[in-house]
């Protein structure tokens, strides 16, 4: 089982932060936007007496509620095609169990978020990555590329979209040409869409609305991003393909069900004012334009500009990402502060490759990131391990 | 991936209460006690502004409450031995995961609580089951039975106690029968201890406390039945081995973390007064007394004693368990009313055993209990498939 590289240097920041030093954390999606108010008064008004175990699927009055807000935005389900689960992980291993037998294939795209690597550890099946370039902003590979990577145990694709680590978005070109892939050869999609509200300038085109494959896309969400709720861990899988929701069922009903906290707030912020969305969505376009800007500033930076989610993957002028970040929360301190990133190393399945790369996520109020920016160039500036 | 024996007849229950039938379930362990006042209202007192990630282990405050509320009942513990799960359900695939490769076996004793196999069929482990008897009362089989089962791929013994189906509670002196043969073949002792304060007569003995075997040891916990908040999807995994502990947070990581909401309630729970727990304890013991007898008092049917949880696995004058329960549901009324129970087959691994037994839990007030004992009672007179 791997370790995870947005978390594996937990313990550096634990003891740099017991020494006194403030960590900027941008090397996780942890936002600091409030969770919408309407959502814990929800739990301020609960009158349950026990709180007791939910359907295995999750509680209808939520999935029904949930299915209406995916009809509101062109995604045509209802309820029964839903399993809400416990985080878009449970969704993420749901799909892989669901779909594929151990052993089988599912092709990604590296770098790729790091846990889809443990999650099919666990489920026993193999990542075939399909690597994309900083240099070409994290654009979907050539369709050849793709091909190449097929083989008799290939079983799915899988995407993030908008992309959790790079930020990029896929057209809807990109996905027409990935959904003649998966009909040509048969193959599940998995789409995981959970920073779907989060998409700059170009609008968000879901696979579930790619003609021709309705039974094999499997759409993967979670409310973590949406509502700033990470913590409550709620999750869906949502799909047409009633196998894949029988069999995804069975494991939903070995783990009795998804939190019933969870799903109350979750279902509560379906009720979440538009207002919300635009003052979060313009915060988070202020917080990437600063930061991005703030990146391509320092000498031998190069950071792309995302499109979607809050992260971007930026090219680093050092010697080994993971030697950095821990050198970071060990080693130097400037104002008694310090940064914590994501080695981008860990979101790759290349040995060797994202050695000089990370992923740094914008969650942080603009003054934070501005000390955060500000730390890190001083840090580029003095660190032993800085390359050309 | 095989169904929950417990959940797979929800279809034909939802169905049944559509036509205006109340169904009493005797088929979950959902208690209807109510969930501790002073846990309820932490999450009415509870101040966060933004429902945040957690630790992948819990959080340190839990965790340290939690591991002194183990050494109060002589689990000598501490925090950093805890890693807290979503659910008892993720302490055993947590314990499969991080103990055994894909292929490996774990020896449990059948009948067993039925979850254990799909979360064996996830992490991709092979159940070896060892048969124990309701003519026996369910006692553990003796040492040479199970000694028969170990193979080069034994990895470890998987116990419940006190046992889920069978209410049957191991003695010191069995543990320590198991502690030999653990010790003898280097093997891991997975202890589900999750009814813990649910044991009638005879004091709970913890396999925290065998001597000699401390790094072979996982005692696997929730806190669902124990403040009967089932919903809020809290467990933990415990243990001295510190390669356990680091390989279960990897895929602690890969999860991100339990529910917070959850952790709230629970780390409240730990408050809970000793009253609660005598006022549940007085109520489970007059509650399977009433079942017990009213269950032996029907012809042709045979319900051991069962000396901890609330559960027992009673034989029946019937052909097929799972034609019954579904037949309960489907064709059957008693004053409008009729039960649910789970049949035993899935609680075996063996093919055919249990066909005339089924699990029954007594969770629900005495009241209701009688109306289901009676109406059991008429379903079984005119049952067509009544043996015996």
């Amino acid at each position: 089982m791997p370790a995870s590289p947005i978390r594996k240097l937990v313990p550096y920041a634990e003891e740099a932060k017991r020494h006194g030093r403030k960590v900027y954390h941008l090397n996780i999606g942890q936002p600091d936007i409030h969770t919408p108010v309407a959502s814990l008064d929800a739990l301020k008004k609960m009158d349950l007496k026990v709180i007791e175990y939910t359907h295995s699927a999750g509680n209808e009055s939520y999935r029904r509620k949930l299915a209406e807000s995916y009809r509101k935005i062109g995604v045509n389900v209802d309820h029964t095609e839903i399993i809400v689960t416990t985080g878009g992980s449970e969704a993420v291993m749901f799909a892989f169990m669901s779909c594929l037998n151990p052993g089988e294939e599912v092709i990604t795209f590296e770098p790729f978020y790091a846990n889809y690597n443990g999650f099919a550890t666990a489920a026993g099946v193999t990542i075939a990555p399909v690597r994309s370039y900083i240099e070409n902003d994290f654009a979907l590979p050539p369709i050849g590329e793709i091909e190449k990577m097929i083989t008799p145990k290939t079983k799915a694709i899988l995407i993030c979209n908008p992309n959790n680590p790079t930020g990029s978005l896929y057209s809807k070109e990109e996905l027409m040409q990935l959904r003649d892939i998966v009909k040509k050869h048969d193959l599940f999609l998995f789409s995981d869409e959970v920073y779907r509200e989060f998409c700059y300038g170009a609008g968000h085109f879901s696979a579930m609305n790619l003609e021709g494959i309705e039974q094999n896309v499997i759409m993967l969400d979670s409310v973590s991003k949406r509502y700033s709720m990470c913590g409550v861990r709620i999750g869906a899988l949502i799909t047409h393909n009633k196998d894949v929701l029988a069999s995804a069922l069975k494991f939903g009903q070995a783990r009795l069900c998804p939190p019933e906290l969870g799903q109350i707030v979750a279902e509560a912020a379906l009720e979440t004012p538009k207002e919300y969305f635009e003052e979060v969505y313009n915060e988070y376009i202020a917080r990437r334009d600063f930061m991005v800007q703030a990146l391509n500033s320092m000498p031998g930076v190069y950071c792309p500009m995302p499109r979607g989610a809050f992260y971007t993957v930026v090219k680093l002028p050092i010697d080994d990402s993971d030697r950095f970040a821990q050198w970071l929360l060990q080693d130097f301190s400037f104002n008694n502060q310090t940064v914590m990133i994501a080695p981008a190393t860990g979101f790759y399945f290349t040995p060797g490759a994202g050695k000089n790369e990370a992923r740094v996520a914008y969650v942080l109020k603009i003054d934070d990131l501005r000390k955060a920016m500000e730390t890190l160039a001083e840090a580029l500036k003095v660190y032993p391990g800085r390359v050309g």
